[in-house]
């Protein structure tokens, strides 16, 4: 018998930028020029078919004029093509376009796009740079930070994928006057959010600059992405390994996600999470955890930005207090729900413990009567 | 314009021991039970066909009989397997049986296993631990050290995958008496190669031992083992990025693996690198880089293996060297050979540099004659 010990231990430098501006793709490929993925000079622009148009191939193109070797990889928009079938398309579409390990993937377009297509660099070649073009706000918000990537299953969402950081994350408000109302607005649901958990300030802001957001005044979409990118950075940063606190940005998502199945993605994630978030400060109202006042003023902000706040009458309630028992947060076949405390903080209930236990009748009765 | 930094520097500490013995499933379960990934109680044994009765199996009762759950997962034995599509069936089984974020990998076979079971822990809820349980030589040799895990497509080998650390491998020398002779044969291919490229002492053992390693002596075996993890390890410590230094590793594998695929898998991975590696000492030699005793000691040692040190004739000459250029060495469409200095050493061609480009000819001549 012998023992061979293997040292691996070394220090990892993964940080990256996120860019909030307008108009990025110069910068993104004066980036390149200067190196920012080392001397790769083949790029695949892995997009969507909603934003192929104006986003994807004037990207492509971009690269091209400055003397890259680049190719497009379009997949169907939406939800259902993050799926591996999509993953295994795109890789096949790169190698028989002769990608091999050095090359560098941009995803241009929504959290669909960054997450499918960061899933494919961190497997194509054992790992590629990758670089993130972010044309929604939820992309903005939501992932930018973390360096989460996956694809669903039929049994499962978003299980299979990777933890991969890209180099650099590129947020281009310009991109947000092209998207349709109901994609700006549910990206809104997301920042009320960070909002609620972490930061009062913030929330007065969103609610003194609701029309602004809405008209994609520059100034203020900036300032938004800037603090959900800070909200979500200083969560992530505190629980890596998504041990206790990072279940904090779980915040409304119990039913919230219950929901958007149920509905069988009729509703967006955005809306979803504001039905859901509604159902939190109901009972967390209920159970002494924010005041009458807090719970109004921030359902009044969702229905002002036009996110929904009640449970669509399609929705069979019972369904979903079942659906309940599929989230992550379940221990011990217990439901466990995170709350806010106010607004602009979460409750704790004991030390590092931010999700508590919830009897199924408390949230039933919040739900029936949502 | 805001530029938001997220930082993402950190020590990471991905050191493991490779366990060398006999009989080593208790040594697996009670390293489970002491907690070696943690409070996870839930283990998919991962195996295929060859192995799953005679050690898949043994495995599953083991950790069961410990008050484990586990479940086993089998596909087909063979290269033909570690395709995204076995992958897939193995997720998607995995998570009908209800595995989640909080389970392990078992990977219990040979090379074939290890890159495919590695992958799936890889990509499992965003990464979940794996143990290797190698069942044959050159999984000992090969798969124990570098965390390469890959499926191949069509048009790739090994592109698509993951470096992904195991938490322990455990080299089963017992199992190698259970192993077809041809399939040890094959495995010792890749420890002459480690012999040849780094070790002269190692070498002349495996010349003193040949007929103990074919009857499985387990301390000659152990003492192989050992010193392939060294040799292999040594060379990716130094070289982790895969650079310049780990390219000696593909020693004879220009030939060799051009010829296993125009051999269309008919040749074994190291009956294909037996040849290559003649090939290799052959080129060598007319070139200076090692004496015709030492070219006839490296072919003599593999000919008393059992290993093939000629071109079968089934295999087109011509394609076969069309072939070299699908090689990854391949640079600016120049074929690229590594080839050892004397036996126990490698050339340099310039500081950092252990690859030489050589002329289509120079190889060409060699390949018609072999």
């Amino acid at each position: 018998m012998q023992n061979f010990r293997v040292e691996l231990k070394k220090v990892v430098d993964d940080s990256y930028d996120v860019q909030i501006g307008r108009d990025l793709i110069p910068a993104l490929v004066c980036d390149m020029k200067e190196g920012l993925v080392g001397k790769i000079r083949k790029f695949a622009v892995v997009t969507d078919s909603n934003v192929e148009k104006d986003y994807g191939v004037p990207v492509l193109e971009a690269l091209r004029g400055a003397g890259f070797e680049a190719e497009i990889f379009v997949f169907p928009a939406g939800e259902k093509s993050k799926v591996r079938k999509t993953k295994e398309m795109i890789e096949d579409a790169m190698l028989a376009k002769g990608f091999r390990r050095d090359c560098c993937v941009v995803a241009v377009g929504g959290g669909v796009v960054s997450d499918l297509a960061g899933f494919v660099a961190g497997t194509f070649g054992r790992g590629v740079p990758f670089v993130n073009y972010a044309t929604t706000l939820l992309a903005a918000a939501d992932a930018s930070i973390g360096g989460k990537t996956a694809v669903d299953t039929e049994l499962a969402t978003n299980l299979i994928g990777l933890i991969y950081q890209p180099r650099k994350v590129y947020v281009d408000i310009d991109t947000w006057k092209t998207l349709p109302k109901e994609h700006l607005i549910n990206g809104m649901a997301e920042t009320v959010k960070h909002a609620c958990l972490a930061d009062r300030d913030f929330f007065e802001y969103i609610e003194d600059h609701v029309e602004d957001v809405l008209a994609c005044v520059p100034e203020v979409c900036e300032y938004i992405s800037g603090k959900n990118c800070n909200v979500k950075y200083q969560v992530v940063m505190k629980d890596e390994k998504e041990k206790s606190l990072r279940e904090i940005l779980n915040l409304g998502h119990t039913v919230g996600r219950a929901i958007e199945t149920v509905s069988g993605y009729r509703l967006l994630h955005g809306e979803a999470l504001s039905i859901g978030m509604a159902a939190q400060v109901n009972l967390g109202c209920r159970l002494g955890f924010l005041s009458e006042e807090e719970r109004t003023r921030v359902i009044a902000l969702q229905e002002r930005i036009g996110l929904p706040v009640r449970i669509p009458d399609y929705i069979d309630r019972e369904e979903l207090v079942q659906k309940l028992y599929t989230d992550k947060k379940v221990r011990d076949g217990k439901l466990r729900f995170v709350f806010q405390r106010g607004i602009g903080d979460v409750m704790t209930f004991g030390e590092d413990v931010y999700a508590r236990p919830t009897a199924e009748e408390e949230i039933r009765e919040v739900i029936m009567e949502l």
